[in-house]
């Protein structure tokens, strides 16, 4: 068992994106640790059918380049993280449909609290023609093949670490079911 | 062609993890974006042979609980990226190997400019007995059946965003090549 007792937290930055230090007393060890303090999340794997999957092209600043990726986004204050994830899925997307929870995993857990839930996002149906509502999101929706999506993780293509988590999850779970390799 | 002019970049904290607001213009629009500054890293999967691999099982403060992960962190300065492999694989496992470079992915790409390095890791070689070198690193190393750990991914047991991707991009290459399903 980790046992843990906070020392002493201080707020170094508080905004958008938030920092703080903690000095913590762990396991017989005083340890100080900066940390990015960031909403919880929703990640959402928009199925066409079950061979097509909804993926966003969209330039990141961050990278510095444009990346195709599984629509998602921060939880808003006082929003569940289903009512986030339809918003996300029609804001990114313009459909909406049933969606169901699969797995929530951390992005960066050496520094960053950011904990995304994904979910499975079938039964589409298209609300509106608009994609990409918020500011900075330029986004080209691209409807892709799930074989095709995989090659494209292998052979480096992808290069979105939570995409290719949630396309290999479903991949990997269509495949098990199915009992053959398609490819 | 996505076309970026930076208009105006402040720092809005300098330090082990910084901050910055980037005001930008793309495409018509002018956009401003706060993006958390980290250095490039590296994951490994180390392979103690085709169906073993070693994975570390540590306290992550930002998660605020334990988690089990393929060994990773980030490239210090001056290093090279294949130093960096080789550093954190023997600072965190007490293992060396072969290590070949097998794709890079970006953890949190709408925030964060963190680009990670993934290499596999074989004919490892135990150098020492000490795991965990770094003060916040405490290490507890777990050999696990790469089934079992493909099981614990599909099971949520393992909430590792970079592990989950690493492990299924491993699994799915090894199962192309039996061109079977193990279970």
């Amino acid at each position: 068992m980790t046992k843990v007792r906070i020392l002493d937290r201080k707020q170094i930055h508080y905004g958008e994106i938030s920092i703080r230090r903690d000095d913590f007393f762990l396991n017989g060890k005083t340890i100080s640790k900066v940390i990015v303090e960031h909403s919880p999340s929703v990640g959402l794997i928009p199925l066409i059918d079950d061979d097509k999957i909804l993926l966003v092209k969209q330039y990141r600043h961050a990278a510095g380049k444009t990346l195709l990726e599984i629509p998602a986004g921060k939880i808003e204050r006082k929003e569940t993280k289903k009512q986030a994830a339809h918003r996300e899925l029609i804001e990114e997307t313009g459909y909406d449909g049933k969606i169901s929870l699969l797995t929530s995993w951390y992005l960066a857990p050496g520094y960053d609290t950011e904990l995304m839930y994904v979910f499975i996002a079938n039964n589409l149906k298209k609300i509106h023609n608009v994609v990409g509502y918020d500011d900075d999101e330029n986004i080209e929706l691209k409807i892709v093949n799930i074989n095709e999506a995989i090659k494209m993780c292998v052979m480096g293509k992808i290069n979105d670490c939570k995409t290719i988590a949630a396309l290999y999850l479903y991949y990997f779970q269509s495949i098990l079911k199915a009992k053959t390799i398609p490819f």
